[in-house]
């Protein structure tokens, strides 16, 4: 969004769109969130609550969607206005310190497990280990599944392990692919690069799924064999619903999932936004508000 | 596979994947089909029958599966050969003259329907009328889909009106594809051409699927991020298993579903392969064996 990426930044712009807070004003048809409470805030700040989306409980797929930081402050200001139904009230048993990262990239990477029914019997991938994709592993694994994670990097990989993952292949390895193909169940990439997705999509069993929650800069190419023989799907999602965000959270509390963060003051943003373009941050930075 | 266009040929090739025929011969293990069963046998002729997913009924994607005029003599033989579980019993409600389409054209594209719970609230398109697509109508409009037929000719627009489509768009007018932006849960394509395919997704509403039958020859190229703003999957099928094969066969015989075809006689498979060369079989030709 700082670097207007996805052509949809509009400046001047306030980040922060993974946001802990507590609420200091309501008004008369609020439900839910009670001045005092703490609540979480994502990617989404309101939606239409009127169209078949809103009405099935898919707020997140609303076409009228409006985001957190595209025209309005988000959570670097002192204030953050929003819908009440984004508004999602932080249960007591999780870390308002840590808890920020769920709001987008946990609730992104959790939702996909539950929209295609992803069960614990089943063989499973996350491709990129990083903000998203630390918390994909972690979610996936406290789900019981058999969870491989692909990284490029070796000190993730001993991560990935410890947080549960089963075995790691190297990204850029083809041959480890090739030798792990038609063993996965369902992908999950949270990299915003071109990788060789025909070798992704070879290793799904049949009936798997490459789903994207990561955006790759070119068109994802695939021939349409591979889809057809083994009735593999490929797909994407945005972030979760406000039924599925609150489901995430009490699903965090009782498994002990929770976002391995770095924490600097908001005083501190720049220095902060300096460490995540270097690709430092492990994984996702809180910033404390410090200013007031 | 007389042009050899999947690489998958084996010379001397004796086709027919669709067939009917009288059971004149059966081994002692044979189960289901009796000597002088009237049955019905498509492009797979064996499956291992002891892999994961034969055993979970899904023998249509055991790895080890044998196709009918791959190493074999297919339907324009006097005798064909097959593994009991493909060859499925013709309900006598059915006739047997125009039911071989049924057996890889109509199992292909009812299959998908059950797999991924198209139901009659849904809007669902067909790209394609020919030999697939005319049944994927039948079967659609039956189901209780509102149905949208996409072709590039006027005739065949009439046609799909008559089988019950509720409107008809041409593949090539991206104007009226752009005007129907969202408007469909399931669109199955069952053309070997390539067409515009960020416009077919674009007309997908919020968790649609564009689902591959036939096989483009080039790879489909689609960004993630309609994919991912709106919870959209591609994917594609081969044939159904023989459960479902059995499935569609009584969907056919309470619903009056059949192949629209033209008939020949196999000392004329010549002329036929001709005919059907030129584009002109309307929509699936039967040869009829006069040659004992």
């Amino acid at each position: 969004m700082l670097d207007n990426e996805w052509g949809t930044t509009r400046f001047p712009l306030v980040p922060g769109h993974e946001v802990i807070g507590r609420v200091v004003e309501a008004g008369d048809e609020v439900k839910r969130a009670k001045v005092g409470d703490n609540v979480g805030l994502g990617w989404f700040s309101r939606s239409c609550m009127s169209c078949s989306q809103c009405l099935s409980g898919n707020h997140n797929l609303c076409a009228a969607n409006e985001q957190t930081i595209v025209g309005r402050h988000g959570g670097f200001a002192n204030r953050v206005r929003c819908h009440w139904v984004w508004a999602t009230p932080l249960p007591s048993n999780l870390d308002q310190m840590k808890s920020g990262p769920l709001f987008c990239g946990g609730i992104t990477v959790f939702n996909p497990i539950l929209q295609f029914g992803v069960l614990p019997v089943h063989r499973v991938g996350v491709i990129g280990i990083g903000g998203l994709g630390h918390l994909a592993l972690q979610f996936l694994c406290k789900w019981g599944c058999d969870v491989t994670a692909f990284t490029t990097s070796d000190a993730k990989a001993a991560e990935a392990v410890s947080l549960g993952a089963r075995r790691v292949l190297n990204t850029r390895d083809s041959g480890a692919l090739e030798k792990a193909a038609g063993s996965l169940d369902f992908i999950i990439s949270t990299v915003a690069s071109d990788l060789g997705w025909p070798s992704y999509l070879n290793l799904l069993a049949p009936k798997g799924r490459l789903h994207f929650v990561g955006v790759p800069p070119s068109p994802i190419a695939l021939h349409a064999f591979p889809l057809i023989a083994a009735q593999r799907s490929i797909g994407g999602s945005p972030l979760g619903s406000p039924a599925t965000t609150g489901q995430m959270l009490d699903f965090c509390g009782r498994h002990g999932v929770a976002p391995i963060t770095e924490s600097f003051k908001l005083s501190e943003a720049n220095q902060a936004i300096e460490h995540l373009r270097a690709g430092k941050a492990r994984y996702r930075i809180v910033l404390e508000n410090d200013l007031g």
